[in-house]
């Protein structure tokens, strides 16, 4: 096992970032610039779009200044600095015209991101190994997931797979290929969706959180469309993850 | 108009606590020692039992020593240091007989409470009255609402007919006689629930939530039942009270 191979490095504000490849999987690491000796490390699924989308330097942001953590995405197989296959350009272009024509995205989103998931999961694990070996997050600290979407469905089944991860924020996406992997999941989950959203049905929400066999799951709901989630989400999944990773490990900010 | 008339004064740990009456009512306002000027006031609704109950004291200090803000609550009809009526002994006979043997509470419980709201709206109105006399809170602050259970039955009648409050975090009661009231709110709501309430069906706190006309509304669900209701869910609350009224308002901690 290596640890990643850094590609880039710079820092601002108290925050170093770093680029890195784990075998053909391009990801970043964000840690604070004071160094985040073995502090909590937060896995972040990215959305539609790739592993800097503002989305992800923000969480970042609020996770390493915030926190003291460090935090690490990875672009998903055929996102970003990734190749698509015909296959990924079949399945955006369905959904693009999904969206475009207002038919419903889930018969085409589900299986598209349930065989991204299948081909991510192992490749974040790997990643993880990786990370493990730098002496500054090191192989027993706490870890945490987020992300909502595309990092929903790649995070359920992972969340699943592996016992490193002891606290989970998702939400945003459809039940379908998730609930019986839910069922299995354990740790603390806290989950999003928007009351109103024209994308996915209230009642689909509400069963994909219902199917965690989580103790302890928040699900928040606010008013508004798919795209009207409220930002002030993101400060509370970070709340909740320091939470959980700070009580369960042995580093603190 | 006056200012409402304090019966008893201490202070601990940065925060004072005033017992008033305003006319028969009796209440309780904490500050901050270092004296508030102008800081937001949060109205508190009280749960089963009185002004003093954990839930209240718990509330201010988190909105006085964590915000700066003023907190006042009273005592509902029939509880704390008001009399009860024989009405009100029937009420509570019917809803403990209910509660030991399992029956539905809803039936004996929305009544009762209804009633007590519509005694409580005004009795509150005088009491927000009474306090904006005082010169450290002032006629045009910003003004909250929080409270739970009975403190919602009362929250959502009060909330809607007084436009002097900006924000209120409720939740945990049937929606059988506030849903059409509901639907007159449009300021920013906080809404709990608990996810696996074997008192308030799942069914009924969702269709309580739906009904608020707020743009900004949020809903937190949490796996448990009643009594799980978790404590950062209060913590959560005075965030939300807080952003709001800070950014309503001309005074901030």
């Amino acid at each position: 096992m290596h640890s990643p191979h850094f590609t880039a490095q710079s820092s601002s504000d108290g925050m170093v970032e770093r680029d890195f490849t784990v075998g053909d999987i391009p990801g970043v690491l964000w840690s604070p610039a004071s160094g985040g000796d073995r502090a909590p490390l937060v896995l972040m699924g990215h959305g539609g779009r790739h592993k800097k989308e503002p989305a992800m330097t923000g969480r970042a942001r609020l996770l390493v200044n915030g926190c003291g953590f460090h935090a690490a995405v990875i672009d998903a197989p055929g996102h970003g600095d990734r190749p698509r296959t015909a296959h990924d350009e079949r399945d955006i272009a369905a959904s693009r015209a999904a969206q475009a024509t207002g038919e419903p995205e889930g018969p085409i989103v589900v299986p598209y991101n349930a065989r991204l998931a299948e081909l991510a999961v192992p490749e974040w694990q790997a990643v993880l190994d990786a990370l493990q070996q730098l002496p500054e997050i090191g192989a027993d600290g706490p870890v945490g997931y987020t992300g909502l979407g595309l990092g929903t469905a790649i995070g359920v089944p992972l969340v699943a797979a592996e016992p490193r991860i002891t606290a989970a924020a998702s939400g945003m996406h459809w039940p379908d290929a998730l609930v019986e992997t839910a069922k299995r999941i354990t740790v603390p989950i806290e989950f999003d969706m928007q009351w109103d959203n024209e994308r996915i049905p209230r009642e689909a929400s509400l069963a994909l959180f219902d199917a965690f066999a989580s103790k302890e799951k928040s699900l928040h709901a606010n008013a508004g469309k798919h795209f009207d989630w409220p930002r002030f989400e993101a400060d509370r999944a970070v709340r909740f993850l320091a939470r959980h990773l700070v009580r369960a490990g042995t580093s603190a900010a």
